[in-house]
């Protein structure tokens, strides 16, 4: 039988009543003939109030122990999902992560998939299962403890089992009804996107375009996963959402495919550090070790043997960060003058993956934005995108200003 | 080192604060020199959202998908509690049931514990940890599925792990100071008592004084624990709290050294059922197979080769105690004319093992339920113990009119 991966995020499961109407959508596909892995995350505001609850008792924290908190959400959700289902007299039972078992590495807080053995379900399948319930985000470690794959994580569970179990599609229910030219709550000129390839996607997750988490595109991209994005909370035919695919099943589209920003960015500077070879792996080394996501980086020009070398992360994770800096000084493997973090920027970046023959997309990136007069802090570029870290309190005004310049309002 | 179980009730642990709270009682112990297991239970209130969550979606629920969302509360607090404890430079990690693996049968929702290997933990106290944090409530089944104890079965897991690792004492933390001759909310001349019998508390802890899960004095009793009962909301000195204990180890007593009730019971009555041997076993075979906790049973004379059979149970069994009847009726299993329900009944109970040695306890019992004109439905009795079956709103009451009779707010 076709097997089917349909993932529900946590505004989808937010209520028993949104546990139902989810349930209904499963029971639709098994009597379509499918066999359903149904990927859960928490019930919307589940894992903020246990990762609130970590933060009260221990703010640095063990991150074996926060697993092994948080992951508890999707557990609940996921033996909703089978009693309701069992409930409308469709064979299901529930699985969380350890019971799969969902093998990960041990990175804690942000674990790496390793193995989804698929035997125990499939074997379930055979005794006439129709839908395994799995909960998402979590997987169990080499040292048989509960890990998380990072917010957002349930994505790339549904991804990683629709990969190993060969499954036709891997649809993703969330609150919007697909992929945007931007955030329609700073524009209503924000279009939806039909089709989106895999790169831009891919670039579009990792700038906080929160629809999919990266890797779960990353993870579709590699295994060929066809992978929808839709609404939970409208009647779907089959083109409803957004078709997230191959470049080559894309006919036409906008040099320019979506504005994206990331709100909550913290910047970084390390000053008068001194400028050796070796200096950027003694930074980055420490801060990496303490889990910090490093995103942007810039080097000055180095003046008498000195640089300041500047980077931007999340701004959750800037007390980290500082922990990890002062220790490394304190060690003498770094030394700078002073650390300055400046917790009021926002990243904005533009997407596309026309931009590879057509130049000139960077010049017109910057024009628009200094005609509304915004400064630009950090520039970082990849082939088919352009990043600025801008004030935060620009960031509203350079997603519409770049969102007209590219003329995104209207399909290609 | 010697082993020291401690055991934390939801309202001991309904807050990051009181979590902290408890987490400097564990410190102490650790401080003089004990190697502590922690047993927690699910915040204040977190067990009932899930149990309400469980029956909106299935009313008649899947037990094993019952126990996979239940238990996910006292994952939270495990978690919650190593993480408290490792602030404070206390050495602790948590466990879950299938982690310790705490094994039990597969009687879902109210399984029994089998077995409770020592070594993984035993590992990590060799290691340096100091605190073992363990889920309450869960463990494992022969199939690798979640499994819980029933209500109050943390009390059972921090028992079994006294008697598990030979622990010097089992120290139960809760939201009173002990054990009162009855519910001090009933009557204000309800009194701590310093010490009661095994025998006493296990009629107690069934009658439901929810000061512990039965099951958990049984097992005491079996593996002679010492078991503390003590308050987490107060300094303690070393004589705090009531000792649970062999009634060898009691000097004197009064003849009643309890009264308890259970406010929420139902009587339920099989209208002319056919009187034939086997009978009660064709209707109890099926209550039991639906989970129904058949506490009394009456059996009327018989008329005409037929009779009434009347029982009582929890109330929230009703509905599934009606369905197993009726089901049991349909295939000819048993045969009855009416199935009358009386869901507005309480159970009060007399309690003391001085009984054994004094006569007339039961009719200065019934006298003294006359004088306040209460009319008794149903009555059983054992070696130590007198209930009766009331209206449920004689039921405060009957126990001050008890309280008062048998002297109880006196010590021996």
């Amino acid at each position: 039988m076709p097997i089917l991966v349909m993932k529900f995020g946590g505004t989808s499961v937010a209520t028993p009543d949104r546990i139902r109407r989810a349930a209904k959508r499963v029971g639709r596909e098994v009597a379509a003939g499918y066999e359903v892995i149904v990927i859960v995350s928490a019930m919307a505001g589940e894992t903020n109030k246990l990762v609130g609850l970590v933060d009260d008792v221990a703010p640095l924290y063990d991150a074996r122990e926060y697993d092994a908190v948080v992951s508890s959400g999707e557990n609940v959700t996921a033996g909703l999902m089978a009693l309701t289902l069992q409930e409308m007299e469709v064979p299901a039972r529930s699985w969380q992560g350890w019971q799969v078992p969902l093998r990960t590495t041990s990175a804690h807080g942000a674990a790496r998939i390793e193995e989804i053995p698929t035997g125990n379900i499939a074997a379930k399948f055979a005794e006439g299962m129709k839908v395994a319930v799995v909960a998402g985000f979590q997987g169990v470690s080499p040292e048989g403890r509960i890990t998380t794959l990072g917010r957002g994580g349930s994505d790339t569970t549904a991804v990683a089992f629709a990969a190993a179990f060969g499954a036709e599609r891997c649809d993703i229910y969330t609150d919007v009804d697909g992929v945007y030219t931007t955030d329609p709550r700073i524009t209503d000129k924000a279009r939806k996107l039909e089709k989106i390839a895999f790169e831009e996607m891919l670039e579009l997750a990792s700038l906080g375009a929160k629809v999919l988490q990266t890797r779960s595109v990353e993870l579709a991209m590699r295994y060929k996963v066809r992978l929808r994005v839709l609404s939970s909370f409208e009647d779907n035919d089959e083109n409803a959402g957004t078709l997230v695919c191959a470049e080559e099943d894309i006919m036409e589209s906008n040099v320019v495919a979506g504005v994206a920003y990331s709100r909550d960015e913290a910047k970084m500077t390390l000053v008068s550090v001194a400028d050796r070879p070796g200096i950027a792996a003694a930074i980055f080394t420490p801060l990496s070790e303490a889990g910090v996501n490093v995103d942007m980086i810039v080097q000055n020009i180095s003046e008498d043997g000195r640089t300041d070398m500047t980077f931007s992360c999340p701004v959750d994770q800037v007390a980290r960060a500082e922990k990890a800096m002062v220790e490394a000084k304190a060690k003498g493997e770094i030394n700078f003058h002073d650390l300055v973090a400046d917790t009021d920027v926002s990243k904005v970046s533009v997407v596309g993956i026309g931009m590879r023959s057509h130049a000139g997309v960077a010049a017109q990136m910057f024009r628009a934005l200094r005609d509304e007069g915004i400064n630009i802090r950090v520039i970082t570029t990849s082939e088919i995108k352009i990043s600025v870290l801008i004030d935060r309190k620009y960031m509203e005004l350079a997603v519409q200003a770049l969102h007209d310049s590219f003329g995104l309002e209207r399909a290609a």
